[in-house]
């Protein structure tokens, strides 16, 4: 899929090491989300909404703005 | 809708204004959006995805961080 997908993906996937420590399961759990889903945001491969994005920064401590540094 | 989805409306409207002086329908033109779906976002009724979240930033010539400031 398109390029700004990945670096999300890229970018949620460093947070939650950073920020949480927590497994993508273990952290799809937490925020209920479902673990296949998650995964495949990400990867990349998803086009994500903004609701689905807010939940994220929500679970990972972040506002938006900081979800999106460099990316 | 949820609250993220008219908040990020009403920064999109914002910086519309703000940073291209332009129409709702020119802008949407521009970025070559259907005219009613620009609408609906800016207006809080749509659950955006990221592919277009970007293509409205590069339309208004910020960054995504930037777009998030404040939401």
């Amino acid at each position: 899929m398109d390029t700004i997908t990945k670096e999300l993906g890229k970018r949620i996937q460093e947070l939650r090491k950073e920020k949480t420590g927590l497994s993508q399961e273990k952290f799809a759990l937490e925020i209920e989300m479902d673990r296949s889903y998650f995964a495949s945001v990400e990867s990349g491969r998803r086009n994500i909404s903004i609701v689905n994005i807010k939940k994220i920064a929500d679970g990972l401590g972040v506002s938006l703005s900081e979800l999106f540094e460099g990316v």
